[in-house]
């Protein structure tokens, strides 16, 4: 499992060019076995979105122990990656493929002036959320659903995904917001959000957010919310693909 | 009042050579009145420090209102420095001798691994801590003592301060520090921690820093805990001199 910092990445996954999450981690692999080592991660995140929980696999000839090899990778790694878990895994593990569940979680901070700390770390808005109009909103959300208003699938059509959990969480002007899904679609978690702050600041109701899911055509009329509020928690598998 | 991320400053003071906080504010309060005012902070925070409660004071001819002035100095501010309230003070009131109260939080992650959103801003300590010894330790300090072994003070020889709150609370593997007095002697919140940090890695005992307070003599052996854990959080003043 490892965590990184978003904001100095175009994305977890390796472009043509420029600094990715993927590429640090193979660059690190490649200093330390002198070999190339292919990376897979279980989600994709975009150029500035954050993880704690992002699962990655790779395979690697180590005769070391796994503690070992994790202290040498992050010896390896950039400040902004850090290996937090290794464990060996079965051959055939795949951590996207096989992942059952994610969740992401979604910071604001609503009060009239940015908190300077979390300004990397959280959406700040000035104008005062109705949190209780966004709660309500969730429920339009959460369950068995097609979501093709909401983005496209990452491949193939299959827009129906099943969102067990979206819900806020307040403290004073930090508004956490957790959703879990088995999958998301491509930029799905910050159209979510988009539409629940048009439901805060009362230009959507409740009602419209299920209108626009039950239209189930990407709607261009959504806000796409920031990046940098934006955090990858984490990744379940089953327990028979990870023993 | 202010904030501000120190990673990337050389403390609030403003210095021959290199970026401060200070010279940020007054070099933005030149930008906005095209005249040169001088800002006085009420905590000269070292390098790498940071604050959500810092108060600064200056005197410039405004004709509109502190909302304004306000908004002009943050358009007028980089990212990491943040005017987050300001009102009118009476032309006597002086930041840093008037207040009479500061409090600072030292933020430590003890985990194996650090918390990659959490880097800049709080210490990472991988050996588990005994944060009962360390709470323990706190009662050597509270009260009205000379703090001599722990810093020199920033003016005159009067090391004796009323310390008032120095306590710890935790989160899971957060570990927030929260720390008040009428004033501190030169680097001691981070002198404190340091010590307090050798309590819960079992390398002095509660009573040892009894001992050290009471020596009465800057403890070289002391640890320094590094700034980026340390924060700023308030400055309280007597209510005659703000109205």
């Amino acid at each position: 499992m490892i965590g990184y910092d978003g904001t100095d990445f175009l994305g977890y996954q390796l472009q043509a060019q420029g600094r990715t999450v993927q590429g640090e981690l193979e660059h690190a692999l490649k200093r330390i076995t002198h070999t190339d080592i292919r990376v897979d991660g279980a989600g994709r995140t975009d150029t500035g979105v954050h993880a704690t929980g992002q699962v990655i696999a790779f395979n690697a000839a180590w005769r070391h122990t796994p503690t070992d090899l994790q202290r040498a990778l992050n010896a390896n790694l950039p400040d902004d990656i850090i290996a937090s878990t290794l464990e060996p895994a079965p051959d055939s593990f795949h951590p996207r493929f096989d992942a059952i569940r994610r969740q992401y979680r979604y910071t604001i901070i609503n009060q009239p002036w940015p908190d300077v700390l979390q300004r990397r770390y959280a959406y700040h808005i000035r104008m005062p959320l109705d949190v209780r109009a966004m709660q309500a909103a969730c429920q339009a959300l959460v369950g068995h659903h097609d979501f093709a208003a909401f983005g496209k699938a990452p491949q193939g059509n299959n827009t129906v995904r099943h969102l067990m959990q979206a819900a806020w969480q307040v403290e004073e002007s930090h508004l956490n917001f957790y959703i879990t899904a088995n999958a998301f679609l491509y930029r799905m978690v910050r159209r979510v959000v988009g539409t629940l702050v048009q439901v805060g600041l009362g230009q959507l109701t409740p009602s419209d957010v299920a209108a626009i899911r039950e239209a189930k055509v990407l709607d261009k009329t959504i806000a796409l919310a920031p990046p940098h509020g934006l955090c990858l928690v984490a990744v379940t598998y089953p327990r028979s693909v990870t023993q």
